[in-house]
């Protein structure tokens, strides 16, 4: 099998790459590490003593508690990047979340931000020794940019993606380049290079997708933020099933050039760039240090607008709750936590509404047609290229490809039924009043690994190109109050397939995540009405 | 012959339309037409007397003009409305730049702002009381939308165009809608409907297109403004052609929904609507009355950029002078108007520099595959369904398509060069500080009926997505200084037959018109940039 030996040589560059980078040198032996069958690893670093209480202390920090501590000199740029590093080798041996480190150049680049530091009194941007996780896929000069293909593992591009550069005018130390799946159109995290990344929470389960393996380096602190990417939930799964803050802006935001995938020229639906982390606010400090720069300057394709500190107060604002999106009905703990929200937001005196669900179903045909409107012929020339096996969660998403192949005048004619439901839904909600619908993301609080399938409650809002935030709800599922109904009646094939995911038991005491979603470019309103819903549901959550 | 008569009756529909609405009772029996052998028709209203000295006075108006008047009472919109009425139906004898006339809801609209005006004592709008021609494409409820085409004849919107509903609410009355030609893709003005509409210069020359009639009629003042639409020079060939003001917005930012024609969906190139004018303030004016309404509340494709109030001091500004786009060298009155503005900004302190082209070939050759990336089937099929002769003009654009069907992945790679292009374009101006760029609109003042066929002089900023303003460069063609120069070597077969178009006899006198592009969402720094141009290159232009 000549074909399988020229694909695992291959794959071994990116595992080797892997390997060769990971600062074992830098943290002493980790003894006792935790079986494979131990689920829920997050608690580690603290409770088996690897790192001291003040790494623990810095890597459990906010962009806004490690700025305060650079300022009065409590800390450097290198220590508290010294301590990411040991924390993410510690999260690499048990999650497998990470693709490349860059020990030398992060701590080189910590360095030369405190000489800086110490020259001027000031610190040099918005992320000042903010250690932050980059998707693979986002591409960094002279590093392998394999993006999900084996095929890829001899990639190179010759400067760093545009995203890149301004975080690092920001001040960023990028430090670990994190997972994502073959193609990167999984909503889960597998791939034929370095595998498989686990979730943190419980690691039979999957950390979502694609942008999993920032979900799992967010979540075990291995970063404060992460850099996603999201055409479909690739930001805001992972959010959730995580349990961390995952934000998808509207798309021609942020900048975009340098990203290597399947989908370069394909602007039917744009992917966009985000953040994850560890709060609402660092959401909004990762936006605004990037728009601060005016990407549009140099990638003129983007919109010309910079971050708007906005203000909304609570009683101007009028939540949409939006249950169920008609197609696949979400599992119990979803929908309690979405009641539960209602209730806490009346309480709060902030005004809430229903939301219908207006023609997911059109949006869903739509966004599953534009991805692949190329017959995905990009997709299987790069599994052909190597011979790497497709991955089950690939043949599935390669059902959502028109059985026939679409030419340009269909692909036109999508646009414009795109186009069209933009406006109806635009249209909708301002009638009804509406400024942001409160959602599931996903039809439970996880799914195994390999098995997340359904996208529609995340991907109707690229179609629709509408920001949308993922954050944790406060509530967790419970066996023994979310109760398996098994006299439900599907809808359809695809609802009793995601009815049946639901195991009370496998998912108990997982965190419950909710979406946020506004206007297309209300980026600014949707997280501040996303901090008004937070505190409002937030309080008391574990009452109800 | 079964087929023509169908095409035949069916473009009968489209004549019987415009023949019933041209309001003849309005006004009294014409004597004296010039015949067909006169060539310029411009001033026959004022030579004939066929308007009264107060008619004159109306029509000759700018919005500024008009809105003083109306705020003083001196005239009703009624008043004016049934002024410009009568011009045009003249300008229609004279250059049939009609589709149909909306003579009796103008002159109701028009007497609803006065009554308004008398009970309010406030203008309802910016454009109150303003006539304006809109272009035969942009739909309006209720009237056929024949988009150039004979089998269209039948095609009646159920609502306005958002650009028509916007312009209604801002007061404008809405009294002639224009010709364009078979497909709107000819850089001229001829159809199998209506016909040929003439350019009121010169009669056997081409108003330009494809927004023809509008270039007509605001050359005659058969309306205050014009409404064209562009995705390749289509306002600005006929702004340039009948010596008018013309702006092609940045892609997005005015509405675009309920525009006919074959390109619906297609967003690899955006086509776009603007004005043409008396004068750089009314489409400043124009833009503003747009952009003031937030279209994209509505239309949620368009970006959420309201217009601008900018100043620019001339200090500041650097111009580029680009003389030849290094495909197709302009004819010699058009490089003797570079060249005088050149020395008539550096008399008056502007800067300038001379702008090398950079790889418009590459430009020109993206835009023209993108345009019919879908095999031109729409054209086609179009052309087919009523049986109808393809144009000359429709044929030559046919020679822009790809020879082989370009595959939605062929689409994707010229997206992904078109957006380097852009880059690069982008870089070069920022790192030479240039700000504007000062050009030839075409490669000569004028064209031939038929001619006009090399459009990469405004083409290229379609695709770049620049906005692009052009207006008369207060100097005329002079056969005696502007001598055509048969030892000219061509470049290529596209050079010599645009050179061997130069004919010194033909064009002299005629205006020449220059272009003033500037980056992408800089529409207002574009549109101050060539107020300072303007008055700088017209000081004294007769004297160079």
């Amino acid at each position: 099998m000549a074909n399988t030996e020229t694909w695992l040589a291959k794959a071994q560059i990116g595992r080797d790459a892997l390997e060769q980078s990971i600062p074992r040198h830098l943290i002493a032996g980790i003894s006792n590490l935790p079986g494979d069958d131990q689920r829920n690893v997050l608690h580690f670093p603290e409770e088996r003593g690897v790192l001291t209480p003040e790494e623990l202390d810095m890597t459990s920090q906010t962009v806004d508690g490690l700025l305060q501590r650079y300022r009065t000199g409590r800390w450097t740029a290198e220590a508290v990047t010294l301590a990411f590093l040991k924390r993410a080798t510690i999260g690499q041996q048990l999650l497998n979340f990470a693709v490349e480190f860059l020990a030398d150049p992060a701590l080189e680049a910590a360095r030369s931000l405190d000489e800086k530091y110490r020259q001027t009194g000031a610190l040099v941007g918005p992320l000042h020794g903010v250690p932050i996780s980059v998707k693979e896929h986002i591409g960094m000069k002279g590093r392998i940019c394999n993006a999900g293909f084996v095929c890829n593992t001899d990639s190179i591009p010759e400067e760093d993606a545009h995203i890149v550069q301004l975080l690092k005018k920001a001040g960023a130390v990028l430090h670990v380049r994190t997972n994502q799946p073959q193609s990167i159109m999984h909503l889960d995290c597998n791939n034929n290079i370095t595998g498989m990344t686990l979730n943190p929470h419980d690691r039979r389960l999957s950390p979502g997708g694609s942008s999993g393996g920032e979900g799992a380096s967010v979540a075990f602190r291995c970063s404060v933020l992460g850099v996603g990417t999201d055409i479909g939930g690739s930001i805001r799964g992972p959010a959730a099933f995580c349990s961390v803050y995952g934000f998808k802006p509207t798309a021609l935001r942020n900048p975009g050039h340098g990203l290597a995938g399947i989908f370069g020229g394909q602007e039917s639906v744009h992917g966009c760039v985000g953040p994850l982390g560890q709060c609402l606010g660092d959401l909004i400090r990762f936006q605004k240090a990037v728009l601060d720069q005016e990407p549009w300057e140099t990638e003129p394709s983007l919109m010309p607008l910079g971050w708007r500190d906005v203000t909304l107060s609570p009683p101007s604002l009028t939540v949409g709750i939006m249950l169920d999106d008609g197609l696949v009905q979400p599992h119990p703990p979803i929908t309690r936590a979405l009641l539960a929200a209602e209730q806490k937001l009346q309480a709060a005196g902030i005004k809430s509404v229903r939301w219908q669900p207006y023609q997911h179903a059109e949006g869903w045909d739509i966004v599953k047609q534009l991805y692949f409107a190329d017959g995905a012929i990009r997709l299987r020339s790069a599994l052909e290229s190597s011979g790497e096996p497709m991955l089950p969660l690939t043949e599935h998403v390669l059902s959502f490809a028109s059985p026939t192949d679409l030419t340009v005048l269909d692909n036109w004619k999508l646009n414009s039924r795109r186009d069209k439901y933009r406006m109806e839904y635009q249209a909708l909600m301002k009638s009804q009043g509406v400024d942001v619908i409160l959602c599931p993301t996903y039809v439970g609080v996880g799914a195994l690994q390999g098995q997340p399938k359904y996208w529609a409650y995340t991907a109707v809002w690229n179609i629709l190109d509408y920001p949308a935030v993922v954050f944790p709800s406060g509530l967790c599922a419970d066996k023994t109050t979310d109760a398996f109904n098994s006299d439900y009646q599907p809808r359809s094939a695809e609802d009793e397939r995601e009815w049946k995911a639901y195991d009370p038991e496998l998912f108990d005491s997982l965190p419950i995540s909710v979406q946020l979603v506004g206007r297309h470019c209300r980026d600014e309103e949707v997280l501040q009405a996303a901090k008004i819903v937070e505190e409002a549901i937030r309080k008391g959550a574990k009452d109800i």
